[in-house]
């Protein structure tokens, strides 16, 4: 269980696959994220229909709401949200360091105001691990402190410090909370570090003399800095990071940043972007991103992507997607959320396929060329 | 074609079934309502997968966004909305008279604003024929004067009058239209006259006497009048209608009237209540209604109705589906609104087989005990 089994590269692109509890995971693979225990306009058939193998879940989001109480009590995650095939959980971390409302950062933890009723909450890295062991999905992520994009070198340090301690920490207590018959959950690591590639080099190095990791996440990257620094960052680190170890680029992305983030060695990827563009009406086409409210698709027949296999462009036309945006119809919120994950599905899909064809850098620029160069209405 | 077959009575209670160019209709049957061409929270699987064999669009709706000719360009209604199975358009009649906004009524036809932009428009029942051939459903309606549930007799008789001289109008433009190598729409006339039983008493047998109808609608009922005046409304015409023609009971409605009116002789209905009411968390059951947001439902593994087949019932408890209404997720409004709709769908089913049964009272005294003795959390 939780075994990453790398299948093929292409320059340092990777193709592989990894085991967990409820089911396998092809990557390069992105997650939709459901933040509040469902995926916003889709249901578990919708993302099934998509092709979705692992979705995410907020840590944050679901002890505030509902509490990780009422989720167990309902049988846990997974069946909470009806989706039977892996899930992993963000550990709070990135929400309590994010969201709007005071908190008040320790050794010991943070303590913070909910955004729902404004009550005081405590979290620390033992308390993350119970909340990510009641909801139980497959893979729980250590509890970690993300400093904005911009931070300077100590205070990137003094996060670094905090997140290596509070690893140590987490990680014992899921130990101890794993201590039975059947082996249910893995933790994985975050590295934080900020904009500083000695300290991402040294976090990395400490966080693999912590112990044997089946997974390690890349934080703190895409919250502000230029997309240069995130490449810089990750070309660093690739030929560093164990290659048997599945690599998770944590809140990236759009699709050009998933071509070029797999260029550079990154395994599997989350985002709101495709469902929170798609509920704006920014869909994703082989061609470009299509704004489906322009009034140039008022007439237009075609679907949406001609290329796209999904309900919404084998369905409609973008003549009447686009109408329902203007008349702000709730399905239009879902056929474009659904399509953009699709998309991204596909996207991966065809990039796990250069990756074994050891193509990777030739069909990235001809990828590239394409959805550079269509049109953009 | 639009042949009604009259297969079984139990009472005034009927079972029979229509035949339309996009398919079959059993009846008694619930017409979801897709205003603006979409039934809201719905796709077309959705709406096949409840069972839903007819859907009503609204007239006045596509005609001021986005128009019948841009709907006629996209392949017609249809195609627009992916509906491969029969519809039927409302004439626009109700909402002229029932939006916000000036309106002016002549003999000729009604002056109107649109609620989008508050345009100037002009509908007569010739008009209202012409957009309804563009639109092209199954079944078009004819244009109406609707009035208030308390207007007195001099109203009602007015407004009845204009209708079935704007219905003998409406008729001439229609076999204009129609005058082709294929049938593919026909049109229904609306019997109007209030609360009025000697109005709608004289309405139906001068609409009959205007020609053959494939259809028949009742108007103007279900508009703020004390229920009792609709069952007297239609207790007084069931004897009077041609057994041959089904009946159209426009704008009903909730369960219990849906079992009522059934009783009385109606065939069809259509009503926005299953996906409104849906939309506010409020859920048709065999035991009675429940709203989903009550806190009893909190930890309530159950599903939301234990006798029911949807994707809502089969997949998701009623805790779940309450944490996506508290955290107000779109995809509450969804299921919500497809468990409505099929509840409907499976009550129009089980009405139809009592008919068959020709034990149509008693099982409507058994429904109605246990609808509204059963818990209404």
């Amino acid at each position: 269980m939780f075994e990453f089994s790398l299948e093929a590269t292409s320059g340092s692109a990777r193709a592989g696959s990894l085991t967990l509890p409820h089911g396998e995971v092809q990557t390069p693979c992105f997650m939709p994220v459901g933040t509040q225990g469902t995926v916003r306009a889709l249901s578990p058939n919708d993302l099934r229909a998509a092709g979705a193998s692992l979705v995410l879940a907020n840590t944050y989001h679901l002890h505030v709401r509902p509490g990780e109480d009422v989720v167990g009590r309902l049988g846990g995650l997974h069946r909470f949200m009806g989706w039977d095939r892996p899930l992993l959980t963000d550990s709070g971390g990135f929400q309590v360091f994010s969201l709007e409302g005071s908190r008040t950062v320790s050794d010991d933890g943070v303590e913070f105001q909910s955004h729902v009723d404004g009550s005081r909450r405590f979290l620390t890295p033992e308390r993350a691990m119970e909340i990510q062991w009641a909801l139980g999905a497959d893979v729980a992520m250590a509890f970690d402190h993300v400093v904005p994009g911009g931070a300077d070198e100590a205070t990137a340090r003094d996060a670094l410090e905090r997140t290596l301690k509070w690893l140590e920490r987490g990680a014992k207590r899921h130990a101890e909370l794993s201590d039975g018959p059947t082996v249910r959950q893995t933790l994985w690591p975050i590295l934080q570090g900020g904009a500083h590639s000695q300290l991402r080099i040294e976090g990395l190095r400490r966080i693999l003399d912590q112990g044997e990791w089946t997974g390690l996440a890349v934080g703190g990257l895409s919250v502000g800095e230029p997309k240069a620094v995130m490449y810089e960052m990750l070309e660093r680190l690739a030929p560093r990071l164990p290659p048997a170890v599945p690599r998770y680029l944590m809140g990236v992305g759009f699709p050009e940043d998933l071509v070029a983030a797999v260029a550079r060695g990154v395994d599997l990827f989350d985002c709101v972007a495709p469902t929170r563009n798609g509920r704006n009406g920014a869909a994703y086409t082989a061609d470009g991103p299509v704004n489906i409210r322009n009034a140039a698709h008022r007439d237009d027949a075609r679907p949406l992507d001609p290329t796209c296999d999904c309900e919404t462009c084998t369905t409609f036309s973008r003549g009447y997607l686009r109408h329902l945006f203007v008349a702000e119809e709730l399905l239009g919120l879902r056929l474009l959320s659904l399509h953009n994950v699709r998309y991204l599905m596909r996207l991966t899909a065809e990039m796990r396929a250069a990756v074994r064809a050891g193509d990777y850098e030739r069909w990235a620029a001809d990828w590239r060329r394409r959805y550079t160069q269509g049109e953009t209405t």
